[in-house]
């Protein structure tokens, strides 16, 4: 696309009224209509950037933001997303504030957002923790705003939870359809989404879960790879068949890497963590037992180290198309060598696929700022329109 | 009120001069009508969001703030206010800085000021400490714009110290105003400030003391009730006779918590540590006692066990006028078998209370604001005016 | 100057082209004229938020700021600097981040990066590492800009390195030039950059060496004044060196504090380590040589005793031009009997020049924004002319 009218006129032929004042929680909650508005958002909000056009539709509000995990790239892309727009950055550090002290989700849902027009939370820690803990705060701020505590109703952005990861997977598609130049060029294309080894334990599985459960949605052949024993959630696995017949491409599984990765037009290898595993965990953790605890992650480095072939090697990658897929990683990688003695990729592999890795994460801000845009304003394209004609430099000229 | 110029002629009515270009540390500092004209200026900020009409008067300009003890609600609010008004908030982690090494408080207000607008501080932990250490912040920021160092005089906000907690008074006050339909409905009505259990000790005395030192001032009968030993400051029960007397309310003290809730229109059920024991532990800390520390802790909360009887129960509440007076608290709240096994409040009323005393805590952010700008503008109802005629969107439509 | 257009003439005649989307590393990698348009950008940045017009010329934009050692007047500079400008300061906390699990600095650098227009860097604990990393940041940004990752090159601002501290020499040179009435007086003063003794030890080399880098370009006598055994880098000695010849100046090293201060114009006391001693520390902690690094200090800490008498005193001062040098620090000092028993200049002393300390200070926040203002906008004057025009208020009035 070449001008922004062409953005509108895309948005204009879907489907996206859903998104108007909801929130974001999985991408399978979503329509292809819906999906499709998303990427075309983050595409204009991209365009009118390169081409020093202000995107700012808001003269003040805050975006909250709520870690329960360290991060450097989801954190410093939703702060890019909600200055993009216009929205200060406003951390809730949980350690500097008084929620041990009694307060309920509900109520600190609501302190924190009397001029909040949007929550981004990451809480990946815990199977069956996160996203239900995300969907308390969304159902706080709801009824905040409908009893007239809040005058607004601040917009739940999932930042990564125990089930999907959607700002990494959308972000991830909009760098495939970007590469392949067209979502309608992927039909019948091949994706391998790999385990692979890595010294450290317990790597969620939002990252895999979002590849699958996002990526059946496009006529795609998308393969699940892992050694014995490394499952993902079985509800998902559910989403991404349903998905495959819909689109019709399709949804299978492989206990080889080298089969996944055998005509692949893409691999995406990454370590995680079995969904067993992590289910016991957070059950030790609910019981404090610490020894419990140690005993399961001497057990599963021990397993992991079971499997240090599974390593996205030169040789593993002649195997895909033309030997020229396109490697994709979240990043931060394994790479052995580098970051650790060995891990999820050798480093010639990672090393020739750096640009395009970065390129891929660089559509993280746009798409965040695509969901809380589509989730403010119930006609984007008149605001794209007025932002347009309104023609404010971002940086003075 | 229901136009922007209800509340600018409302201003007109009141003379508050002494508010521009100056602090807030204490509420009786300030006159009924500035009182007044901050109520009508918070009102007034808060109907021109709701309507959409930005209220960013500072185009750049730091908002500092300094907590000394954990805060959530508070370091949203002052964080909300600064960016309705165009302040970017800047938060002096005195963890991170290089204080300790040997810079004056002197020194320090001023090298975090030169583009600072205002300066949020909470410091309740001490007594005799907080109030004093915000005078000599706005001494020395003051000196540093006479001397030319400082562009501006930056005006200091007192967001909690160890004498009156005024942002948390103020939006109490006006919280109790919108319930009871303006402040010419209060004259005769009841309020009960009363201590309660909880199973932690030390509690800032700022709350109950910036309630009667507030609530005394508009005719109402204020009554303090709290166990023998837990008087509040000598000086603050001085400032709510003579308001009392003044206003033609009164100020009573009670020990027994069942009188003050009786025919009360209003409880306020919280706990809060004896002053004497507060100023104990305060020479404690100067002279690094820590096992006398440890044994005060261990006393007071002995002392405090014997009035877990101080509970704001249902029983207590059908003692109230037609059982139906509004429960007030600052939050978080003791909750009793929800927080603690037994607490500040029986579940079932804080259940009932929920949706207003969310309401309650909305007021502080425009409480907040309304001191700034108040502090800021010479002529508010002109600026007020020109923000109407500008009708810049908050939020683009 | 009185008027912008006095500024804008000033640049008219000045070359800085060199400035435009470059990074600010050295004072001494830039030519006279880029040092002398910085000065001129700052003093008109200062001029109209004096004059209350807004410099805000970026719409939207991150001002991302890495410190890797506590930081007071630096952060709140850099802040102060970024809100001026319109940039919202991200501050990337390692702790916070995911930098230690095996994130280069080349990614790290790109994925913080993808709405920054500027990064401030203070890293000056090492020797040999902070510059050093500063130059890879600016690397891994620029190929990212390059290979499309980046829609704009961010520029980087050295705020503190083991090398030189620029926005503190440059700062420091403003408050000389304003308090001397121009750079035109400056011919044939003397200024003593002295060592002055402090309890504490590895005080950064980067102020010495700023100061003797910076100072010697401007015609003055410059006297570098310390024990022996406590020699400065000598790379940056043979630049003051080759700065003074050429600027008609003279630059001279001495061990004797008294003949330094004799007729000075200026004197900056300052503690700092022996270069060779942080060379020494830097290997010790590269090989994780923790008794090492105890011995080291207990070394440094003897030597730095036996040069207690390297005190700024009224008597030294006497010495001095008139007995009225301009005393200089970029605090915090450590003042006799204040700060610490015995320090780096006597309490009278120092309580006498604590306003021109502060002013001092003031320059820094201008200084980092010109320095941002120069590497953003290849026609500064056109800009500075827009937004006079423009008149826009940074306070409504």
């Amino acid at each position: 696309m070449k001008t922004l009218n062409d953005y509108i006129e895309k948005l204009n032929s879907l489907n996206f009224k859903e998104m108007y004042n909801d929130d974001f929680f999985l991408t399978w909650d979503k329509s292809d209509d819906s999906i499709e508005a998303l990427f075309t958002v983050a595409d204009a909000l991209r365009y009118m950037r390169e081409n020093n056009i202000s995107t700012k539709v808001f003269e003040s509000g805050l975006g909250i933001s709520i870690f329960r995990d360290n991060s450097t790239r989801t954190r410093f892309s939703f702060a890019s997303a909600c200055n993009l727009l216009g929205l200060e950055v406003q951390d809730l550090d949980e350690g500097k504030s008084q929620i041990a002290h009694g307060e309920t989700v509900r109520e600190t849902a609501n302190m924190i957002s009397f001029m909040a027009d949007v929550i981004g939370i990451r809480d990946d820690m815990y199977i069956g923790k996160g996203h239900t803990y995300m969907q308390e705060v969304s159902q706080s701020v709801q009824d905040g705003n409908k009893d007239g505590v809040l005058e607004q109703r601040p917009t739940l952005v999932n930042l990564q939870c125990d089930i999907d990861h959607p700002t990494q997977s959308m972000a991830d598609m909009l760098h495939i359809i970007h590469e392949f130049g067209g979502v309608e060029n992927l039909k019948g294309k091949k994706i391998a989404m790999s385990w692979a080894y890595s010294p450290s334990y317990g790597k969620p599985l939002s990252v895999p879960q979002g590849i699958v459960g996002l990526m059946t949605r496009f006529g795609m052949d998308v393969v699940l790879a892992h050694p014995e024993g490394y499952e993902i959630m079985s509800e998902v696995e559910e989403v991404a068949r349903a998905n495959a017949e819909k689109s019709g491409g399709s949804f299978t599984k492989t206990n080889d890497m080298a089969e996944a990765f055998k005509d692949a037009d893409i691999v995406y290898p990454k370590s995680w963590a079995p969904f067993i595993a992590m289910e016991k965990r957070t059950d030790l953790y609910a019981n404090n037992d610490f020894d419990g605890i140690k005993a399961l992650e001497k057990e599963l480095l021990k397993q992991n180290a079971e499997h240090k072939d599974w390593e996205c090697t030169e040789e593993l990658m002649k195997l895909t198309k033309d030997g020229k897929a396109l490697y994709m990683h979240c990043l931060p990688a394994d790479i052995s060598g580098v970051s650790c003695k060995e891990g999820e990729v050798a480093a010639t592999v990672f090393d020739r696929y750096r640009t395009p890795l970065y390129k891929e994460a660089s559509y993280k801000p746009y798409i965040i700022a695509a969901m809380i845009f589509l989730a403010k304003f119930e006609n984007p394209q008149a605001i794209l329109l007025a932002l347009e004609k309104e023609a404010k430099a971002r940086k003075h000229e």
